[in-house]
């Protein structure tokens, strides 16, 4: 499956960017293979737990977390030369969101929920790993300031759904979501889109 | 229901604090509609979680997530307006967290657990919104150093299940509770009451 | 049992070091026992909660809640002397590391996962409270930059179901990985060994 395979892809970027992320917070060896891991798996597993959708996918299949925890150290050895190769991250980042997005969706459809759950299901899949990566390196999480990067996936989830009551089949679906959520966001990387940023100022001081 | 239109009440207060938070900490729109709620949805999803009670709230009725964002969405726009009603929000905050309480006990009270949990879980019903509102703000919980707020949970819910021991019915019960832990809730807020704050000083500077 | 023991002893020494992390901070007495709380039964509900393994352990057992509140309490009350029992706090510490490593392996091994999942069960009991006292606290988690921490905790585990698969009855498998794993923990405190640390300058200044 082509989605079983961008799957693959996603969560070895994504370990990588979270164990990159642990080594500029001063984390040791440890510290970058669980922050590397969360990243990668934390999106389906806060989907999974919301949803009560158990077992979850890395506790059937323990070579995921083998996987990312290669990916994390890979990362953290070759940090030096990886800084050069920022826009293949970006890129990859990109593949991974949709992908995660399209494989979120695809879970919730199997339960009994509607339609707003299964998009929501999808955006959960695609930002919380994201999300949980910067509580644990202490910082507020970028998603929620940030280039339109939730709303993609939002929006992905959402044309997905759509797609699918209008009777187009999974697979082609999901390459249209694809090709569509990837170039919006690399377009909104490439143009600096972003949702309107609210300031102090806008709460008039007190809010 | 009276308890349930307090619950609309209570969700949409606090998805419009979380917002107003959310825009002091210059996130996006997207940011501060998740922020939001979180805060309103937040305490409900980590009892029904602690407790393995699915489907979630929101999950069957994802029309409270629509009413969470709408409501996070308006206080972005009209927060200029908002500073000027601060006494309302902390009145709405104070049944909400009361309504949450009393909510809390009677989903707990449905399953196998003891009373002693029945008081947690409406106390975690009550707080967990505004703690998690705090973490993704990245600030440290304000409910754990400020103003007996969660004491009052725990004391309403407390409260809730030794009337319901005592055979009152579960409605007077309901009002009861909600009356006298608003009116405590505010005398707290009015006369400054907080438990003892530890500080360096006391752990001998060292603990 | 030991273990059980063991796990009383562990849960004390944890709600009071959770105790004394916040009085640091500044908490007031209920941020003190909810903290508190969450160190000592964070970790083995974090576990529960991934596993989908209902009910979890304090909602069957709401007496280890009031264990917990009590312990904190009790340090709140007691810090200016405990600083003096640094060294106790360590060992105590280091037991309850192993013993909950040990008591989470034994807990996922009756549900139906691969070893490499037992093994990562014991180490999120063992480590996932003290992440979340970090987290309620609004500090990186320790266990990501420190002294083998979570190391051993893996080590353990591994240990304990490498011996049970070599038809060593649990019983003397969980003394000898006790006796182990405290060891190797106290000589890793006591020489401060730990694993490499990654800083911005190993990343190329930008990772």
């Amino acid at each position: 499956m082509l989605l079983h395979l961008l799957y693959l892809v996603a969560i070895i970027a994504e370990a990588m960017s979270g164990a990159l992320m642990g080594m500029r917070r001063g984390m040791d060896r440890f510290g970058l293979c669980l922050v590397g891991t969360v990243t990668a798996l934390g999106g389906g597993t806060v989907r999974d737990v919301l949803l009560g959708h158990y077992p979850l996918a890395w506790i059937s299949h323990p070579d995921y977390v083998l996987i990312t925890i290669g990916a994390a150290s890979v990362a953290a050895a070759g940090a030096r030369w990886l800084r050069n190769w920022q826009r293949l991250f970006v890129t990859v980042d990109a593949i991974g969101l949709i992908a995660f997005t399209v494989i979120g969706c695809d879970v919730a459809a199997t339960l009994d929920v509607s339609p707003a759950i299964v998009v929501l299901a999808g955006a959960i899949t695609g930002v919380c790993g994201g999300m949980l990566r910067d509580l644990l390196c202490n910082q507020m999480p970028l998603v929620l300031r940030q280039e339109l990067y939730a709303s993609i996936a939002l929006g992905a989830g959402a044309l997905y759904v759509a797609l699918q009551a209008c009777d187009v089949a999974p697979a082609p679906a999901s390459i249209v979501v694809l090709a569509v959520g990837f170039a919006v966001r690399m377009l909104a990387v490439r143009f600096r889109w972003q949702l309107k940023v609210f300031t102090a100022a806008d709460s008039g001081g007190a809010g």
